[in-house]
């Protein structure tokens, strides 16, 4: 544990897929803005590991392993706002990620599984598991924003 | 359980407050927007608390102690962002939200108890007990908003 850890905690976060009593935005504009707040929290924790994977940043096993769990339990967040009506507009998603739900949710749960294997790599603290299993987690999400983000 | 949930996710996430090699940005405005996406997000699930407490969405016990968990963990996520410097530029962070730290996190200490007090309120399912511990954790924000944000 490090000094300059002032406190780690560790929380149990219930995330909903649907639900609708827990889906309300009171504008459209707040889905989008929703998704990408949490898309940017992910990419900003995604991004650190990607440092420390290429060797431009030091491999602290605590650092990395509190990103992966981070950027796990993010991927969670932003799935209801994927699925309101209109959230597509004045964003970067496609509108293919509305009308191909399948195929979205499909390619949604290969990422997770990714992420999943991700932690456990990070868990392990083993750089030569790590490196090709972050290179997994990376191809798959941008599988999906090939598929379905114009920008 | 609602049939239209499709998961529900216990996750743990653990979160650092501070610490180098987790608190990299790469530029201060990522540090600004990481900050406003996490209150963003904990904005967005306050105020589904607020509409049931006010009357103007109907009380369902579980939507309600989600969204509770939900804003009680998501606010420890933003914090690393206060700490870098000159992230109050170009945001509605006033300048003594870095200069009066201590008085800062003496305030958002506060309201982290208030939240794990409103969370226990939730899980408890009564309405007497959850209103006024939700008007106790707003004033808590309010507090710490009318000190520290500009707009």
């Amino acid at each position: 544990m490090k000094k300059q850890m002032v406190w780690v905690l560790s929380l149990a976060v219930v995330v909903l897929l649907t639900g609708a009593a827990f889906a309300q935005f009171a504008k459209t504009e707040d889905a989008v803005k929703y998704r990408q707040s949490a898309m940017f929290l992910i990419g900003q924790h995604f991004t650190r590991m990607g440092a420390v994977v290429k060797g431009e940043a030091p491999y602290d096993k605590e650092a990395f392993e509190k990103n992966a769990v981070l950027v796990e339990s993010l991927y969670r967040l932003p799935l209801e706002a994927f699925l309101v009506p209109g959230s597509d507009k004045g964003s970067g998603m496609k509108a293919e990620a509305l009308s191909q739900k399948d195929k979205f949710a499909q390619m949604h749960k290969a990422t997770e599984a990714e992420l999943a294997k991700l932690v456990a790599a990070a868990k392990g603290g083993d750089m030569n598991a790590i490196k090709p299993q972050f290179g997994a987690a990376g191809g798959s999400c941008k599988a999906c924003h090939d598929a379905y983000r114009s920008k």
